[in-house]
Order: structure tokens, then sequence, then C-alpha cells
């Protein structure tokens, strides 16, 4: 057969997994002692942990402390192959995937794409901000916040210096709330020893969230907290409103406001990161593929979907489950104890969820934290939320080096009061160069 | 004044030094002191210690833990400033120099600027290979290696599956034999646990050095060792030959051998990085400038130059000093000296320079080292030479940060016997695009 991916036939079931983030990951491990062959496509060789992503766009963690190469990863697991590779449409009766490097067969097809950045089709937004959803885009963050800096120091124009000193956030979920927090820390602390001929009272932070509360889907004390927290550490928090447009330079809010700025970060929605060929029925109005309690696509038996992409109603969540880590990890887990099952002929069992909680930091010592305990819920604030939240992200890390590394930076970061990775290596966002920014201005 | 780039006037004499390098850097530290202002002006915000360049490029070391931002280094320096910009030339009548940010007025100004490779007008060779002059090309070297490998488990076709897994390495100076025994290391001990579907007996290592020994400079019994360990490795070494052409697929030998491979690396000599405005006279056939036994360029009183960039011509170095660290370090603490001096009205005094001899490692375990002691000349090699050789490089490192950061990964990857930093982030070497590799091969 011509144009199929060069791979052994183990003459074994083959499981091709799309996407090898904590989901994909979770399922390819829970099949380590399975008669089958494991094949996992990413379009990157490794698996990052993106919840400390905000950490390596703010100069406190390296990147390469917070992935792993997959083949680093499950080296000693026989039954697995990895292609780095991008899946381009499926074909479910044929039972073949097509990719950039040719097709390959299936007997169990899992979806574990996750989403992307939602930029509710404003072109003009996607060109001009900057996302965080990838190291590429944490990087370029990083390069982006420190170049601002350099060239302000060219700067007299009181409008152009706050353009490259300011920062507007918009969403306020987990990522915008920590990015915000990580932003003031740099701003008190860091930035003023690099930068002795600024002035850093005139660094705005604005957070932008459209709903009336920030951490929607946590409690209202962890909400609360999180205000009172960003607001002590002189964020401007905008509820209730919306960023309307942006042009690279001018924000402009729905309540009228504008905010002048060359960075806006963009983390307020995600969607689905679908493939071509499935039946669109499948595919809910929230873009995510409609699954049962076995995780299989509706309308099919051999495809299934895990993660932020499928959307399984529950009882208790009757609109899918949060696109957070945790039900990505167990439904990974819970399927490959299913697919076993449905080799031997047995039955699969119905996927069940068990809320361990949601945390997020805010700065140096404080954290929020909904806990779920013996069925029961905690709720942690200020200085032991943070040293929970600390733990539970050093162990969720993949390898012990991951962890290992992620402990030493943060106590030295927190006994040097320091973020050292201030390098400004690679791309830049282009707009600040192509913005005719007046760097030679005159003393 | 219009166009002047913005900065204090502190009313002290300036120092304006171009390039943060070994020399740059040192002088930067050296003038803590004295009644001087202190501005180095570089293209990136980090000082490197481009000696480990080669592990970075290999997977054995973070970018991160080789490099150090200018500003965190010499944050304590109340004297010292520092501006992101590239000096396009100089002006040494009206005494200021133009950069990309504006122009700047110098009392006294260095030239720091180093090398840059050296392709002897062959375009196509440019284009085509990859040297490893920077963090970025490092990078791109590393994805280059690990794309490489991830493309040819799609290759059927015996000449373009070697295209891919064979490196050809121009240049048996320090950065070609460390690499190549870099690379080894890597064949005999970590791909093969990543890549089970390759064989890696196909893998071949050349490295071509135009001249009869490696390491030309160092001792007789440092060359023949480099030799016999690369040779033990299973490195092919071309002696006496050199690539005469390169078209991104075929070296070319002087000798009429032909070399199949996709990635070629440069490293076949360097070239002045020169600045526009000063008397071509003072340039030597070299394309370093001729300076006096104080560092200053021939002709001028108040421009001077060290390191690499710099020809002194001493009693036992008639054709200037080697293109190492130790003279640019040693130029840049002199030249501190003298420039205060100079500004008391005293007498400069002229630069001695003290050589602590060379050291180049070859693989896991082995190194060869001329070290000077004393007035004598010591030969180390084997498992000596590679334990002197760890001591002197993790303490030549500019941070205790990176001192530490080096040494656990140094511990960590020989216990493990890994180089874990197998990412491909970034860009890869795009001729491998460009070609038409079959990637869609037949099973």
């Amino acid at each position: 057969m011509e144009g199929l991916t060069k791979i052994e036939d183990l003459g074994k079931p083959r499981v091709v997994i799309v996407g090898g983030g904590f989901g994909g990951l979770a399922l390819a491990k829970s099949l380590a002692n399975a008669p089958v062959q494991v094949v996992l496509i990413d379009k990157q060789n490794y698996h990052g942990f993106w919840p400390l992503l905000y950490q390596v766009a703010t100069a406190g963690l390296n990147p390469d402390s917070i992935v792993s190469p997959f083949r680093k990863i499950l080296a000693a697991q026989e039954n697995f192959y990895f292609r780095l590779a991008e899946v381009l449409s499926v074909d479910a009766t044929a039972q073949v995937v097509e990719t950039s490097i040719g097709l390959l067969r299936y007997d169990y097809l899992v979806l574990a794409t996750g989403t992307a950045s939602n930029y509710f089709g404003d072109a003009a937004m996607e060109r001009n901000s900057i996302s965080l959803k990838s190291v590429p885009d944490a990087i370029e963050l990083r390069n982006t916040v420190l170049s601002n800096f350099e060239q302000a120091l060219q700067i007299g124009d009181v409008e152009q210096l706050n353009s490259l000193l300011d920062f507007v956030i918009v969403g306020g979920g987990p990522t915008g709330v920590e990015m915000a927090g990580a932003l003031s820390e740099l701003r008190a602390k860091v930035f003023p020893r690099d930068y002795r001929e600024l002035d850093f009272k005139q660094m705005d932070i604005h957070l932008v969230q459209s709903g009336p509360v920030l951490l929607k889907g946590m409690s209202a004390e962890a909400s609360a907290a999180a205000l009172k927290y960003l607001t002590d550490l002189d964020v401007k928090v905008w509820l209730n409103d919306r960023v309307k447009s942006y042009d690279g330079y001018t924000a402009t809010l729905k309540s009228g406001q504008q905010l002048i700025t060359r960075t806006l970060i963009w983390a307020a929605g995600v969607t689905g990161a679908t493939i071509a060929g499935l039946d669109p029925a499948a595919l809910l109005p929230s873009n995510r593929y409609q699954v049962n309690e076995f995780n299989q696509v509706a309308g099919y038996t051999s495809v299934f979907a895990i993660g932020d992409i499928a959307q399984m109603a529950a009882a208790d969540y009757p609109e899918g489950h949060p696109q957070v880590a945790q039900p990505a990890i167990q439904q990974g887990e819970w399927l490959g104890e299913n697919i076993q099952l449905a080799m031997r002929g047995q039955v699969m069992r119905p996927f069940t969820y068990h809320d361990k909680g949601t945390m997020a930091t805010i700065g140096r010592h404080r954290a929020v934290g909904d806990i779920k305990l013996f069925g029961k819920e905690l709720h942690v604030t200020g200085w032991l939320g943070w040293v929970a939240w600390s733990l539970v992200h050093v162990l969720a890390l993949v390898s012990f080096r991951n962890r290992l590394t992620v402990f030493l930076t943060w106590a030295w970061n927190y006994v040097s009061q320091d973020k050292g990775m201030r390098y400004i290596i690679g791309r830049t966002k282009s707009h600040i160069q192509e913005k005719d920014v007046d760097v030679k201005a005159i003393v």
C-alpha cells in the first residue's frame, strides 16, 4: 500500500493516540502491559506541563524544566511508538488516519488533541496579541516583556513609554490571574534592580474579565480572595468588561475605556482542536466531541476522545467536565482499562470523575484552593494555600528530573527574591518592531 | 543634540565597551570602582560561556545554564549601564559611535566584538551549513539532529537514510573535536534508546581537518591523544583534507571523496567582527585590529581593542595571542587598570599574557590538556584530563547559579548516562524541509 507511514506491524491491535497532553500520555502509560501497539502522534516531540507555562513567560522557570521528550518518558515501554507528525484527517470506515508523514491504520483511535486559543473570529486580535499555549508562546512573551523595557530606556514621550511598560491581560481564569500575579511580582522585586533608569510606578498591569468574578468555577471564597490579592498587588482588575478591539497599540474596552499597550496577553478562551473527517453531528456547539460514558465519540465504536476535546454529559457535569488536567488524566487512565476490557470481549466500565479540587497562585506567598478531601470541600487561601499549591505542582510534574529542577529553581528564586531567566533568545512579538517607536528620542 | 542615545550623563568620563564576551565583561567588572560611567553595548542581553556551547547543541546542557543576563551579572555595579543595540560605525574625531538606537558619545572606546564564522566567501557553504557561534545556532543544531532522526524513521532508501543519520564536522579545532566526541557519545548511549527502530551502526560522524594534526596549537601529545580518542570512538577523521563544496546534501572533499549528509557543522574558521569608520590601515590581513602593548588601536589614543578582535605583536606571540578566552579576559582586566592610570595622568603598563594552558574534552571520561604551572608545561590526558577539564570549566562559569546548574546537570548526565534536553523547540535548519525527502516511503 502506497503512502503508508513506515512503522512496524506487530501483529497486535494498534491504538493510535493523537496528542500527548495530560490525557494522551496517561493513556499511553496505562497501556504499558497491554497486548497492543501504542502509537502516539504529536506535532511536538515533548510533553509539556502547561499549568506552569506562565512561569516560563515570566522568567521564573526554564522552558526545559516543564517539558519532557516523549521518547524519554516512555523509553522503557516496549509497545510504545512515537511519530512527530500532524494528523490531517480521519477515515473511520477504512480505520485510517491521514498524517503529514503518510497514512496510518488503527484498531482504536483516541483523539486527545486538546484546545487552541479562541479569538472568536477577531483576526486583528489574533495577529496583535500573544497567547500562552506553547513553549514558543511563552518564550516569545518573555522576550517581548524584556525587549519592551530595553526599548523603553530610549523613550521620552509619556504615552509611548507607557505603551511599552503597561500590560493588558484578557481573561480572568487561572492563566490570566497567575500571569497578573507573576508580572506584579517582577514589577515589585526584579525589574527595578535591572532597569534603574526606569520608574516602575508607571508600569500598569490590567486584567480584564468579562464576567462578574475571577476564577469562574471555583468557590466564591476563592474568587473573592483572588480579587483581593490582585488588588493588594496593585493589579487593575476590570470585571464585567471585555476588550472589544485591539490594534497592537490601543485596547478598547466595552465600557469605553481605552488602554494603551504594545503587549496584550490573550487568555480569554479556548476552542477544541478538531480533526477533519468525522461526522459533524458528533461535534457539539462547544466545539468538543460528544462522547458517551466510555469516551466513544457519538456514532463510532473504535473512535474515542478524552480530555478537553471530549464532552461527556455526566449527572454532576451536564455540560461536560472542566477543561483542566485532572479529567484528561483520569479519562486517559480509565480508557486504557476499557480498551483492554473490550479486547478481552468484556463490558467496558462507565467513567466516573473524582474531583480533587482546583488551585491558583497569585504572586509570592499567596494562593487560593478548593480542595476536595473525603467528600468535603476545603477552602485554603494565603500562605497555606501557596505551600499546598507548590507541593501539588511539583509532585504533578512528569519526571523526577523536572520535579527536582522546579523545586531547586523555586527554592533559589524564593531565597534570592529573583527570577533569573531574563534572556532574550529567539523571537520577539514582531508588532513591536513594526510600530514606529521613537527609539532615538532626545535627552 | 538630536539622534543621541538617551542615557544619563554622569559628568564623568564615559567608557563605551562594544561587546560583552569574555573581554568586554572582564573590563566592565574591572572598572567597578573607577570614577567613570561604563556603557556596555551588545546585540544580546546576556553573556554566554561559549566553550560549552557544543553541549547545548548535543542536548547535554540547557541553554540557560551557560548564559547570564548582563543586567543580572552587574546589578550591583552602580556605574554600569547596558544598551541592547548594534554598533554601526565609529567617528573617532567626534568621539561618537553610531548605534541602532542613536549616537553615543565616548571618552574611551573599547572594541571587544570578537569574531564571526569565516566561510572564505563560499555563500553556498554559509547557507547550507550550521555554525556554532550563538545560542540560537546551538538550538538550531540540536533541533536539526533530532528532526533528522524523526524523519529517518520514514525512510526506506539507503542513501536518503544516511543523508539524515550522517554528520560532517568541518574543522579540527576544539569546537570540532569536542562536537565530534559529544555526537559519538550520543550515538553510543542515548539515541539507540530513543530510536529503537533505527540502526545506529549506520550513523557516521566525519571530522575534516585541513592540516596534518587536530587541535593545532596544542602539544603534539595532546593532538595525538585527541586523534586516538576520536578514532576509538569510531569518528572518521580526515586529515590534510578539506570540504571544497557543499550543496546541502553532498560534501565534496579536496581528495575527491564525497560525503552524503544533510547536516554539515562549520567550525573551520573565524574572522574578526570589525566596525566601520576606523582607519583601514589599523586592520591587519588577519582581519584583527593592530593594537600596541596598551591595547590602543594603531593610530588612535582613545580607541582600544581587546580579545579576539585585537592583534598585539608580543615577543612570544608575533602573530597575536590565540583567539580564546584567556587573552580576552586578561586584556579586559589589564585595560581596566590602564584606563584608570591614564585618567590619573600616569603611564599605562604594557600588557603581559600569562598562558594557563589549553584543554579539550573528547566524550565521556577523556580529555587532553596542556597545563602551564610554575613555568612548566604538564600534559594531562585520559580520565585525569577529563576531571581537570570539568573542574576548570565549572569554576570558569560566570555566576554561582550557572556553576551549580552545570555541575548538577553533569552529575545527573554522568550517573544516568543520559543527555536529557532532547526537545525540538524552535527553528530547525530549513534546507531539511526544502529538500525532497521521501517521507512517505512504503513499508
